[in-house]
């Protein structure tokens, strides 16, 4: 195997695993932080691991395609020794962004054209050459190059959409060097039609992937949709490999899909939101979800989260932190950016103990009570 | 003594002393890195202790009257607990401030005028009004208020001007309540004229104060009449009181300083440099300053200073540096501020230990060859 996984324990459909990969092992359900352009917004690395316990990160390949460049990082050792992370990374296709960030986008049966947004430099990005570039950056796990279907779309157009993803998924399988603790993800596509979704995870398997990741959600469908889909899409996927639901969400999609058998997960919404002010905390009467501009933190010397072991809580007032956000400080999105990071870290431990006790039903109730 | 200071040993003119705090003993001569509104900007209070090895820090008077307020963070426990940092701290009059960044002054005998940039709103500080905010935040040196003496000016203006700090300080003085660790600094004034500085130092001693800061420098004179009237400045302060000049410098600055007889310093340089993307190295190549966005950093993988030990370089390179500051990230700002702190600060150890050794005279002219 050139990324052993294994099921340590399941209850109900919910799964506790471990994924070896050469730059260590991770313990699933895992969040895995977003490091868009080579650095988790705010957090410097080291802290990344040593207090905040994140076991994997996720980078751009688009961004750092287009800055630093592939090359450059391949020439400085890898993402992870040009980051000073030394643990492992999932990298996406970069597919998602040239769809929605870049312009002048001309795609074909071979690959997309498009142009960058720094410099209006043309680009023409493959299958092939997507899968080169994740190589180059040293990930540990390389994404699968695909088409972003809109949404909503028609059966006729998500199919059209899904067969071509899975001529690119073959392409990019036919271009992955396997290397041993590195291996690539499939996505599964289909919008939200079961039987494409269940012809696509269908041709994924015949090509054979070390993870499959659901992918086309979280794109604007409602949030029964997202996780009416989600759960189906994870039934057809197999047992014995990773499950990966692409850039969800908000802390109960989180928990609503690891009871639907997801074993992995990344989202900006932790470190975008907290640059923006919101925390995520435990508490029902809040919503799960506290605005620190708000003018009733101005003189409120409590914790942010009182409930919370994090950096921030255990060191700051509501108070403190409210007067950073209103000084727009450099400081303010450090801290908030830690507790929010650690809120989701320390979501997916508690998940992970509670499948372990054979308590997940309860604990996820519980949760999903307290939690946005 | 409210601020015991004892001098351990002296070469020449300069001096390598202890200050004695409630909240901590400083080794002098010391560097004070600046937290204008209650945050030293991009690094963390814990950070600025446990890895820099910061012993004192400014707060910003003026800054942190208008926002969040003197009452509030009285009610918060003061600044050391409001900002999360337990080490001693000095606080500005806020003189400098109401005369270089608001609109609307009035000055009279009584205070000054001067209208919130804000909101607008209006508000009067006296030396009284100054020190009492200052008691409020908790400062373990407060800092008489004065008025900031235009440069250039005649003689007869700094004269006028000179007599009217005076006669604040004086008021300063009176309303200063003493406490056990805390302390309060007089500011000899009277520009470049040593007379005038003369006549000053003569009125501070007879009010009497636990140090004396060298105010009115740095604002626009020549680097040899900065330490021409700095020396000059130090040569009539007392022997037995700590000497503090204000605002003061780069690197070169505070080392010709030092063997002028100046023991503490403060300056935004470091910090503020820092996010401009300029670090402070040790290379008489380079003229001791390395501008990170400069495109032969972009492939360079070796350390920002390969001589300096500190987070940054021990643990990034110029390269991945530089791809953050040409991406406006925040962790660029954090670790090149933790760098340039760093050299500040270690350069200021450095110069004690040669102060207690007796090579000072060989270390400055050593450390003069290779920093700006």
């Amino acid at each position: 195997m050139t990324l052993k996984f294994t099921l340590k324990k399941t209850h109900g459909k919910a799964r506790r695993g471990e994924l070896h990969t050469a730059h260590g092992v991770i313990q699933t359900p895992i969040f895995m932080p977003v490091g868009t352009v080579g650095t988790v917004k705010a957090m410097r690395p080291d802290l990344l691991k040593t207090e905040l316990k994140a076991q994997i990160i996720l980078g751009n390949t688009y961004h750092l395609f287009l800055r630093p460049g592939h090359a450059r990082i391949q020439a400085a050792g890898g993402l992870q020794k040009f980051m000073n992370w030394d643990g492992p990374i999932l990298t996406d296709s970069g597919g998602f962004q040239v769809f929605s960030l870049s312009k002048l986008r001309k795609m074909n049966e071979e690959g997309v054209e498009f142009a960058s947004p720094y410099d209006g430099s043309k680009h023409f990005i493959t299958p092939e050459f997507s899968t080169q570039i994740q190589h180059a950056l040293n990930a540990n796990i390389t994404m699968a190059f695909d088409e972003c279907t809109p949404f909503p779309c028609t059966e006729a157009e998500a199919r059209t959409s899904m067969e071509l993803s899975m001529r690119w998924a073959k392409r990019s399988r036919n271009a992955f060097i396997q290397r041993e603790g590195f291996g690539q993800f499939g996505i599964q596509q289909g919008s939200l039609f079961p039987n494409l979704r269940k012809e696509s995870t269908e041709k994924l398997l015949e090509i054979g992937f070390e993870g499959y990741a659901i992918g086309g959600l979280a794109v604007g469908e409602s949030s029964e949709e997202l996780h009416h889909a989600a759960a189906m899409a994870a039934e057809l996927l197999p047992h014995d490999k990773p499950r990966y639901l692409m850039g969800v969400g908000y802390p109960s999609d989180l928990i609503k899909a690891v009871l639907a058998g997801i074993d992995m997960f990344d989202c900006v919404l932790p470190t975008r939101n907290a640059r923006n002010g919101m925390a995520f905390i435990q508490s029902a009467e809040l919503g799960g979800v506290l605005k620190i501009n708000h003018a009733a933190y101005k003189a409120d010397d409590s914790a942010l989260d009182p409930t919370c072991t994090c950096h921030t809580c255990t060191n700051y007032s509501r108070s403190y932190l409210h007067h950073l956000h209103k000084e727009d400080e450099i400081l303010g999105h450090m801290l908030l950016t830690h507790h929010n990071l650690h809120f989701y870290l320390n979501l997916m431990q508690q998940l992970r103990d509670a499948i372990e006790a054979g308590t997940i039903d309860s604990v996820a109730k519980d949760l999903l009570a307290q939690v946005r």
